[in-house]
């Protein structure tokens, strides 16, 4: 067994990453896969301030290499006349439910990563810091920084891979478009190649200038991983961890030869003993329906990959109806949740990557060994 | 070095097949390969019978192992109405180009395999022949087995991975949505797994009975390399040969990690000196421009992998303006060679895979020496 980067600085047995699934796990996983010898992560987009502190509390006192995952979009201006579409669009699925689309409560969707959310990770200085959509204003990240931290972010295309090595991620997450869950997609499709590309947050308003959200959904420079880590490999000098329809050891071997330092499975964790998921989750993990996923914009309003479910089928799965991310999470949360309490699934979204032949009723420690088997 | 049922029963040295690529090989690039060890394609949709009876007497003089391929689709009735739209579509080009919508010649576009291609190949017998879009009707398939051809064809997902075993294919090739050119793609998408799926005719049916080409236009069920292969391998008991993102030796071992008996490559062959690639399309393939490709239906009716350009991104990629396969062709072909005689390539279509990054001006042989370390 070769070790890499990744394994030396992080101290880790193998450089294998327990991708962030907020929503899907807490600190149980987190710890289980970092006891195990792999690097677990604490995903924080959706957690309250009083849960943010408990669960980095929890890491800091486990004594384990840990990696605290943010995503760093600009919250967009709510927009009234946007929202109201938004609700316009799911108003018959309201009124078969016999709901009202006035009762839908504003929530924050997902928070993004701040200067206080960074003063709290202060205190505990995780080791490793990943993000989703770039990386954070430059002085942001600078106080990440400060107390050491390895700092990660995902790149769905060549030129992003290029941008983040060039404002400061210490290794690159190569997402093939087979991950589950948002697509970390940041820069605007299209543009020539950037040696000097602008910051996440000008990169992402000249997104907002070609019209909306238009820029994050234009999916048509999203590669396969066996296109997108080869090619990244060879674009930057930090080293690179795939992510992307790897599922067990074969799949963790395949991304090895393709030149990956380090390995991020999402998909195969989500059925593990210490998951949040859903029975209905994982019921349709384990089965057929699983192996047709879409990338859809209807759950939160920005890209992401799960499994097909009606309201993606009838409105998309691509839109140009939701809200601007998060805030289009409202409405169909509100809708999603009370077609359960209804006993209806039609609105409940299963975050899947295309590849859940990994997806094992197991304790986490084990689905981790058995990933490893991929350095033996 | 292990071999596999592919290499002992077609004589091969390495299992690697290079990908038919209608309209940018011919015989010469098949012979470079099969020549240099692996299974070179002869590609034959696009060739009028004199041309065809020549190709195939040349490989049948080589004494040498080949592989003849067909599209087996069923030609669409022609449907004046939908032409019609088509070219509306298309008249703003037409008017800038000062062409006439109504010079657009007949053309074939594509000829589906038929009982006279199948005689015509009888006389020569090849040792294997390979299919696009599912396989031929039984009887067409039985003349075609009567010579022993070892028969290949494509599948897009776990499905018609299933229904091609069933169905009589010897092998399969996993053709991951990174892959070049035409997608196999032939069973509508959305259906549940069906055990006794029907014959490719009726199944072409009900895809048309859902509107048009939509069943083969919905691409949400299409998976990445890392994701289809593995899955795929563990479905079905022939060889399952992998297609999509592979371009140098890398990506043969991270197929054979992920379980692939065979490799198919088709993009890394396209600046070879045997093919018939122009030179702005080789520039395109050794420049960035090849790391944006998309699938587009705006070329021949169904959807294919190629460098975005000017009419992709206007219409498309993917549209319902075009004529049912193979018809589109006729309108885009005229419009792409009447623009390219004024000195414009906004209409030329460049077929490219996700990753170009394995395109070298060379001889085939060596391309396919240097893809064939991925079995040292």
């Amino acid at each position: 067994m070769s070790s890499s980067p990744l394994e030396d600085r992080l101290g880790l047995r193998w450089p294998l990453l327990q991708a962030p699934m907020a929503g899907a796990q807490a600190s149980a996983m987190t710890l289980a896969v970092s006891g195990a010898g792999a690097l677990g992560a604490l995903p924080c987009a959706m957690l309250a301030p009083d849960a943010l502190r408990r669960e980095l509390a929890v890491m800091a006192a486990s004594g384990q290499p840990y990696n605290v995952n943010w995503f760093c979009h600009t919250p967009p201006v709510p927009d009234a006349a946007r929202e109201a579409a938004w609700r316009a669009a799911l108003k018959p699925y309201f009124d078969e439910l016999g709901l009202d689309t006035d009762a839908v409560p504003t929530g924050p969707g997902r928070a993004p990563f701040s200067a206080e959310a960074a003063e709290l990770m202060a205190e505990c200085k995780p080791p490793v810091v990943s993000f989703h959509y770039g990386l954070p204003a430059p002085a942001l990240l600078a106080r990440v920084k400060s107390w050491g931290a390895f700092v990660l972010s995902s790149a769905t295309t060549v030129r992003e891979a290029l941008w983040l090595e060039e404002h400061g991620a210490d290794a690159i997450i190569a997402q093939g478009l087979e991950a589950g869950g948002h697509r970390g997609h940041f820069l605007p499709t299209g543009r020539p190649e950037a040696k000097t590309a602008p910051s996440g947050g000008s990169a992402r308003r000249e997104a907002g200038e070609r019209g909306g959200d238009c820029g994050s959904d234009d999916l048509s420079e999203q590669m396969g991983t066996f296109a997108l880590l080869p090619q990244v490999v060879a674009a930057v000098r930090v080293p690179v961890i795939a992510a992307g329809g790897i599922a067990d050891a074969a799949g963790v071997r395949a991304a090895r030869a393709l030149g990956a330092q380090g390995v991020q499975v999402g998909t195969a964790y989500l059925c593990a003993d210490e998951a949040l998921t859903t029975p209905a989750h994982r019921a349709a993990l384990q089965s057929p329906a699983a192996r047709h996923t879409v990338i859809t914009n209807l759950v939160t309003g920005r890209p992401a990959r799960g499994i097909v479910n009606r309201v993606m089928r009838e409105l998309g799965p691509m839109s140009r109806a939701p809200s601007a991310f998060p805030l289009a999470t409202a409405a169909m949360a509100y809708l999603r949740t009370q077609a359960e309490k209804q006993g209806r699934l039609d609105f409940t979204h299963w975050w899947s990557g295309q590849n859940a032949s990994g997806c094992l009723s197991a304790p986490a420690a084990e689905i981790t060994r058995g990933l490893a088997q991929g350095w033996d």
